[in-house]
């Protein structure tokens, strides 16, 4: 064991060791305020993938962008009216590598309640106080926040590489590999055309090693990458009581209730301390292997602080990451009824709730969603996959219609010690000081899985956001500090990894 | 027992058995047009009573249309800013008996969806069909429908009051009782000041019989009258999980998810067949009377036809009034997260719902409330009555905050065979041609318990509303045959009633 540790240590030293992070701080602090006014441009720019034009904007920009640094762009759609994953590809004279850089540029929606600053016109805040940062002078505070849908989630990864570039451009350092960027519109939309594209791309995206920038950091601040995501399938649920509201004192005691079958169902699926009622579906679960095992135990623990910042007098499991290895359902919304002054005491018409399921490697979407109907079925439901009518509703004691999500995904994995990975983890090791961390997979999902699996290619997630930054709810934002220190790292993996 | 029934018989006979219907009928029939456009103009008034300033210019206008009839009016008010009751009293020279008629002006809120026209603009529509029918000729149909908030709940017996008087003066038919009238103007709003009004005016109110003017009539469309009501206690209950929104992939393992907690909790409240599951809560309910079981036993079976129009596949009871005589739970909404186009993979930072229990005679809504809150706090739930903070939060692994309430009732309950109640029962059954159905108890509630127990009075519940009037809900109707019937109804009860 020692010996194999001495040779690994070896092969690091063996390596060229040299990272450019002290040129690229030096440009950065020099262009503080350039950096932060393009990716404040960049936030600005309306990007839910459900309004084509917006994300079509973007799509135009950051090509344009990619060209003005040399790129050779395209905008890759599986038809007209879907968004455009934005393709752009350097070559390095000599490199021996290519790498290709995954990111989305496209944002979760924004009609959350709460946002405290307008989604699409990004603010800089230091604590709670709005901070002119165009007037003041001196160094940005790394800590101040940039506010805005996308600053976390997933424009920072857009902005590192695009800085990354200008600093080693600036400097006179040159990438030492192939660059091929995929840059996609519809993530947030669960990637309904990632794979499509991808397969009708093979040639173009090849690669030896894809960087997935995308997801948070590790909470402790520390540098973290990951070897695979977690899958995905969602589903909206729909129960049925009487075909028009109906007053529950006069008919409550004698008419199904659409809310309580829908909590009875939900509590039947789930225990309190989150293990899945539905049968079969660990069977396909691996066991953590003992280098999952050993790389969970290495993080950080953060829990406690995780516990008093959230507010939480308890948590499902001891470690935040315990449960990345096997599914989780997670109960998204339930709905049924009027609250607040359009409450009535009527027996509601029907009760929905939304839920995802996330899958971890060897669980396929399709026989998870076989065992979900079974397990329904099982319970007396009769299934329907469309608004049931009242025919089938007089004939089943128990109606329910189940919509799956479009955009399933399967889970993916690399293993920690593959040679693209030892690379990556090398590189961001010399660009921040110390061993990053590494995390067997991510509790998040990714249309990504669709592009490991097309391309066959061995995968490291590269996060850069801080962990705290609301990604997917209301008031998303980027600790200004992790966008700096994301161009440094993403400088390094442009001109710092081999393998 | 035949002798009984004899006896009975010619207790019914010996009484003066004169009802005024026919004369009513032909003097409506003459002025169907008037009558239906004085009620349009009544449910046209907004009366939700959350805006003073609707239900005031109700009041105002009820005040003027009982003074044009002969009634002195005061307005009843626990304080400015609450809605009023308005009371009339109109003395017949000679009579004997004092009949006290309540009815509620207010309405339930109208913020549902799904209204086909706005609640205060009233439409008559013959099936989906509006109809024009102030300018059509001949006959207006029994079965067209006048669609509005408050249409059946209740203006309905406000309007068949003033048309029944109108329908008796025009007629030259003198009342044989003297009539005081209270129209509450928050009743849908769980009657809170009601009990005060009454307190602070039982002589003005003396009566030797309330006739308690709200509910639906029996699904038959026969005439029903009841002997109670149910009470009521409604909650609001709140789970919280993370203090803010977190994905769900990252987090959802790990955080308490208030959607499952909210789902186990109402599953653990009440079972498949509506059996409520929180320990005591039966101990108060007497057992049904050989008498309330024969009357139930009475009412028509309406319950196949009821499944096919509600179209549902079970019930929770065989007959619909089989639960009447106990409490029922009903869970009227649940809200977590967001779903449709803003729907977002996170778990959400709270979950709430909303629950009444209906109460059976013997049930105090005190007592009620204390085992709800001893059932949450043996499940493990740490119990508070306001916005929890951090701290609370961070110290209980489960923190649920249970907002009861306003204006819990008590159910009540006048004897099937009371010498009122018979009264009213051959009056109505002189009217229509038939014995009126009886019902024990509403399965509703009503803040007239509370001048039940104040006045210490018999009453008697007269429906004249058709049973899908849609009330508490969108699109609430009345069938305009049923307003009809009610004014000869309210006649009958002004003009032929002695005990």
């Amino acid at each position: 064991m020692k010996r194999a540790l001495l040779c690994l240590a070896l092969v690091a030293t063996a390596l060229p060791a040299r990272t450019p992070a002290p040129d690229v701080r030096s440009w950065r602090q020099a262009h503080e305020r350039q950096v932060l006014d393009d990716f404040a441009k960049l936030v600005a720019m309306p990007n839910v993938a459900t309004t084509l034009a917006d994300v079509d904007r973007n799509a135009a920009y950051l090509s344009q962008q990619l060209e003005s640094r040399g790129f050779t762009t395209r905008l890759l759609r599986a038809s007209e009216d879907t968004p455009a994953t934005v393709y752009g590809e350097r070559s390095t004279p000599g490199a021996k590598r290519t790498v290709l850089f995954y990111a989305h540029y496209d944002g979760q929606p924004v009609g959350q309640k709460g946002w405290t600053s307008k989604p699409f016109e990004p603010v800089v805040r230091a604590g709670d106080r709005i901070v002119d940062w165009r007037s003041t002078s001196g160094p940005i505070d790394p800590d101040w926040r940039i506010y805005g849908r996308g600053t976390g989630d997933d424009k920072a990864s857009v902005q590192a590489m695009l800085s990354a570039l200008d600093a080693l451009k600036a400097r006179g350092i040159k990438p030492n590999v192939n660059i091929k960027i995929i840059w996609e519109g519809e993530e947030e939309q669960g990637s309904p055309h990632l794979a499509e594209i991808v397969r009708a791309n093979r040639e173009l995206l090849k690669a030896d090693l894809l960087i997935m920038g995308d997801g948070p950091m590790h909470q402790s601040g520390k540098q973290m990458i990951n070897f695979g995501n977690r899958g995905i399938t969602g589903v909206r649920l729909t129960v049925y009581g009487a075909n028009r509201p109906l007053h529950d004192g006069h008919y409550g005691s004698w008419v199904p209730s659409p809310s309580v079958m829908m909590a009875r169902l939900l509590a039947s699926m789930r225990d309190d301390t989150g293990q899945i009622l539905i049968p079969g579906i660990y069977d396909d679960v691996a066991p953590a292997s003992a280098a999952d095992r050993d790389a969970l135990a290495a993080l950080p623990p953060i829990e406690d602080d995780l516990r008093r910042q959230f507010a939480i007098g308890r948590t499902l499991t001891d470690r935040l990451a315990d449960g990345y290895l096997q599914p989780t359902l997670n109960v998204r919304a339930i709905h049924v009824g009027d609250e607040g002054p359009n409450a009535a005491n009527a027996v509601a018409t029907e009760a929905s709730a939304s839920l995802d399921i996330r899958l971890v490697p060897d669980q396929k979407p399709a026989r998870v969603q076989e065992q979900v109907e079974r397990f329904l079925t099982g319970l007396g439901w009769f299934v329907v996959h469309d608004t049931p009518d009242a025919a089938t509703r007089l004939a089943h004691p128990k109606v329910i219609r189940v919509d799956w999500d479009e955009g399933s995904s399967e889970a993916i994995k690399t293993a920690l010690d593959s040679p693209a990975g030892l690379a990556v983890a090398q590189s961001i090791g010399r660009t921040v000081g110390y061993p990053v961390l590494k995390l067997p997979i991510s509790g998040g999902s990714s249309g990504i899985a669709d592009v490991v699996n097309a391309l066959q290619v061995p995968m490291v997630g590269v996060s850069i956001a801080n962990f705290d930054d609301n990604q997917h709810a209301q008031n998303e934002n980027l600790r200004i500090g992790n966008l700096w220190d994301g161009i440094e790292v993403y400088a390094g993996l442009l001109a710092d990894m081999s393998w």
